[in-house]
């Protein structure tokens, strides 16, 4: 007796009989593996090696839009990506697939079907990042590369309170790394910004509509320059109003920064 | 004017008109990165690196004992090695030089003068080891080679039930690989054996005044292997006492065990 040859329900075809449906991909990666997550020349990237596990079971990877362009080194708790494809394969066996493609450090937790003129980032209505930092006088193994070793005292509700000045609709130029990416529009709406410590270890949380280059960085490295006595608590206000990145304190390292969330409407 | 030469005040010389000294390290290590503790031809372990950084101080590195032989992939929230010297550095400078000398997956966490006849294993009085897994069904990026990934649903409370049969003496024959480094005595007294879930995390935590080789491991294995109704709730006497290794279950993955503790009464 001869057998059938046996087809993976999973080809690479693009039938245009079928409906385009367009697949909103989650992701969780640690970013201390990673150039970030855009495509580049001679490095490693998120995006490179979700095109390649998508292309493992697709042939090919249709068009992808990432909702961040997260910097090297920055992880991600959730990061989102839209795909178009007419493909039929059902989401979860997409998610599977995908993730037995995908290095230990780049998971999919979830993908879901979303409407045709859905955007990962454009759709998006908001983020929330998280920056981790771990206040001791001795280092972790533990938590290398995903939080910032930091040996100074830090007293979290100070912080919290001053931090309150963030909140709000402002020009944030003072916390921006200007760049060619970085055109017209300054203005961001920060909707809340908590600092808070949990044993050796201090959070800062900030949700915003929108993020400028480094802007969460910049405005860590800003709070911690406040800590230390750069600044006077009641600065921020001044720091934020003078539009010049020269008044804003350093560019907190890139290792304790969490892509936390990003929200959409459906 | 001639400038006299700086002389360091860590020098390499062993004045035996000082005093001997016993000093207490305590370790914390990340255990992806080395071959288990002991060190050998060939591959990178905890001994190694320590005795490097020991060496780049003092020009070479006493005589150091460990209070463990930890295998490949296992990490230590509290790994002791005692060492004697009569160097007169003090505990918190010495702490500090080997840290500098240190990879960033191992770290001192603290430095202390012990008498003389302490011996960091043969002075134990016990252990606590704890076993991490995480029971999810999408793997997690952020804890690759920190916990055992496992999808199947754990009653954590029913193995912690399940477990109380571990507790007091006996002879562990059945949870030991036997290997050349185990002989004689098999029976180990096990004081406590927790289970518990914090979310997706599971962890199991035993105590014991000692462990055979894989013992933990095995414990863990014996118990996820009733827990996925290989063996029946109530079988784990019958498992002990049988002493005899292919009773029980297979030996849990190196990945999610920890030295959590040793007892010293010092």
């Amino acid at each position: 007796m001869q057998h059938l040859p046996v087809k993976d329900n999973i080809e690479n075809k693009d039938n245009n009989e079928r409906p385009l449906r367009n697949l909103l991909f989650t992701l969780r990666f640690d970013g201390s593996a990673f150039h970030g997550w855009q495509i580049q020349h001679n490095a490693i990237t998120v995006q490179q090696v979700f095109q390649e596990a998508v292309s493992a079971i697709f042939g090919s990877c249709p068009d992808i839009k990432g909702s961040s362009r997260t910097d090297s080194g920055v992880h991600a708790n959730m990061f989102c990506i839209s795909m178009k494809t007419s493909h039929p394969i059902p989401c979860e066996r997409m998610q599977a697939a995908v993730n037995s493609h995908l290095p230990p450090q780049v998971v999919v937790t979830s993908v879901r079907e979303v409407p045709l003129d859905f955007h990962a980032r454009y759709s998006a209505l908001g983020k929330r990042y998280v920056y981790k930092l771990h206040n001791s006088r001795v280092r972790d193994p533990f938590l290398r590369d995903r939080a910032l070793w930091y040996r100074r005292p830090i007293d979290a509700d100070m912080l919290n309170t001053v931090a309150q000045a963030y909140v709000g609709s402002h020009d944030f130029t003072s916390f921006c790394t200007l760049d060619k990416r970085e055109i017209g529009d300054f203005v961001r709406t920060v909707s809340e910004f908590s600092v808070w410590r949990e044993g050796e270890m201090v959070y800062f949380s900030v949700t915003a509509d929108g993020f400028l280059y480094n802007m969460v960085r910049i405005m860590v490295g800003t709070l911690l320059f406040i800590s230390e006595g750069g600044a006077p608590a009641d600065s921020l206000p001044g720091i934020i109003s003078a539009c010049d990145r020269s008044m804003a304190g350093p560019t907190a390292p890139a290792c304790g920064l969490y892509l936390d969330k990003v929200f959409y409407d459906i």
